[in-house]
């Protein structure tokens, strides 16, 4: 027994230990250089990273691995390689991906800034779940996402956010592309956020999960999908808040508690279930929103008397409504002219304008700016 | 306002019906036949699909896409794409991926037999979490993973499952490769599994959480870290214990209703954890597992007199004691001895010899082959 013993020591030792001393890649400097190193065989026409500020960054082989170098800002980035005649590759010497509707990429995130808000510090992290509602709108299961904040235990009283992503997005968007769960993280353990429940639906009314986590199986990933933006999702909506009422007790019950938040089409469903509930929403932000139904006269009452019931949800006298859009993005003009239209009309809301189009960095940096001003009355 | 209205009907209605009708890919037909159509120009000299039963799949061009295709049986199946030069891609058409260690690759299931177990059904769904604990032991907070069945509530005594990954892996390899998830809801939906709550820990004690979801930042992923297999994990699982206690109150209180199960050093965990705390677990399985400590004389007390102490596991008289391996597993031997030496003792156990070796593929069949055997005490 005793040889045995040692023999397997030996053995299995050598294998356990065997994995490979891996290098991060790309390897990130402290002045937030970024070191690529991309594994691929010498004798490939070119390589390059796509994706990243300051346009395609090309590589050259060395000591084993494509290599090339940039500069930036502290922040999240995702890219993308161009292999071989142009042909679209992943860096498969970094692990860290997300997939953005059909698109898979590589994330980095350069630390020592805005940065810092989208990485797992350490701090004390809220739970993230993953759970099912029945949808008697729908007629199937359907899943969405909740963060806890840390501590969180049932029967504790906590404001809740709604927080609806993009058209093409699904439960999993604002978690993975968004950081959601990171940025509440640490922004409630810097004391600038309140702890709060923050309810991530799928606002697909037509699919049960994200791709590949209903029973719709593996489908290719579109945005195509019938129920968008037909007034159906912000019907439903009611079936979301009956869960949380359920299963989060006491926590979201009325307007002093209740926020709801979302981008590009989930700006639109926030605009619209607010309106459809005047008073029941204390903080209403849209990102890169739009509030004109871009498929037209669906049948849905939800799209009757927009206007008569836009000032409705102003008269209501809502804690804040926040209104954010970066200058160039393809729905700047629909903004201007609602923005108008509530000017004209005396309705109170903030207004930021930003940088850039109709993109995860500004809508990673409107939660970031807009969390802070959740559930507290008082805060300006 | 009017003519606004109608003006952005036109144009947002034209970007958000944009949305490319992609085509599933892989296809996969009624009878496992998978065709492949992986994107790519067409002047690559080579293109192939690597991973699979029956080697590599050479694809050849047509109607803009690479393609081939390979009839295989019902199953859950990851594979790469071996590009120009050999350079390793993944399927930039499929965007299911899943990360073993340090690498990615595309997935994908062909349902109609085994596949099926593997899917996500139209059945009630459990909560998946991932939750945080603090560990004093390593002094840092630790995420784990927690299966919930549909239905749970908070006070509902349920049994437990604590099942553990192997040597690479993290607190959510048992859901990504293991389709846990996935399995636990089609048994229990079944009536094949009784509802129970399955906690995943991350076995490394050296690592907070899984790559990436953690303070280490983006990390290059390795086996080769600190703790692995030197007792401390052993040593620290009542913290996890203790977590689960508090927040799942009424769970897992006793053998009759608390089981341990792992992979390979999860099987290892499983084994030492469960004989340093005879009668604990009533249900003991070890995958393709071992029980020599493969880096010797770690210093723990945990791996002394191991034969000892591994009687008085049987002498507790668990319920269950499983253990599988794969006919071709490099642990194959390891096993053989240990189940001698058990058997001249008359120690009781159940034994399943598959095809195959130290792959997912029967991870994923021995958890399906246990769950049913778990809290059922005439259960055969």
């Amino acid at each position: 027994m005793r040889v045995f013993l040692f023999f397997c020591v030996f053995v299995l030792g050598a294998w356990f230990g065997a994995g490979a001393e891996l290098k991060d890649t790309p390897e990130i400097d402290a002045d937030g250089t970024v070191r690529f190193a991309v594994p691929a065989p010498e004798n490939m026409d070119s390589m390059a990273i796509d994706g990243l500020p300051g346009g395609r960054l090309c590589l050259s082989y060395e000591d084993g691995a494509w290599r090339g170098e940039r500069v930036l800002p502290s922040n999240f980035y995702t890219y993308t390689v161009s292999g071989p005649e142009g042909v679209k590759m992943l860096d498969m010497g970094n692990v860290y991906t997300v997939r953005d509707m059909g698109w898979l990429m590589n994330y980095l995130i350069v630390p020592g800034g805005e940065g810092d808000l989208y990485c797992d510090a350490d701090v004390a992290h809220g739970t993230v779940r993953e759970e099912w509602y029945d949808s008697p709108r729908a007629g199937f299961r359907r899943r969405l996402s909740v963060y806890t904040p840390a501590g969180y235990e049932r029967g504790d009283s906590l404001p809740v956010l709604y927080l609806l992503h993009g058209s093409g997005g699904d439960e999993t968007a604002w978690l993975t592309l968004g950081r959601a769960s990171r940025i509440l993280d640490n922004l409630i353990a810097r004391g600038e956020a309140e702890p709060m429940i923050v309810v991530m639906p799928n606002g697909n009314l037509g699919m049960s999960a994200a791709p590949g986590a209903g029973p719709e199986g593996q489908k290719g990933v579109t945005t195509r999908l019938p129920h968008t933006m037909d007034g159906a999702f912000e019907e439903s909506f009611p079936e979301i808040m009956a869960h949380v009422a359920k299963n989060y007790p006491g926590c979201g019950t009325d307007a002093s508690n209740t926020a709801i938040a979302g981008l590009s089409m989930g700006g639109f469903h926030t605009f619209h279930i607010a309106k459809e509930n005047p008073g029941r929403f204390g903080y209403i932000a849209v990102f890169s929103g739009l509030i004109t139904p871009p498929n037209g006269n669906t049948g849905s009452a939800v799209y009757e008397n927009i206007e008569e019931k836009a000032l409705g949800l102003f008269a209501a006298k809502p804690e804040l409504v926040w209104i954010g859009i970066g200058k160039d993005d393809f729905l700047y003009d629909e903004n201007c002219k609602w923005r108008d239209f509530f000017d004209k009309h005396g309705c109170r809301y903030e207004y930021y304008e930003s940088d850039g189009g109709h993109t995860w960095e500004n809508w990673r940096r409107y939660l970031s700016r807009v969390l802070p001003r959740l559930f507290r009355s008082n805060a300006e």
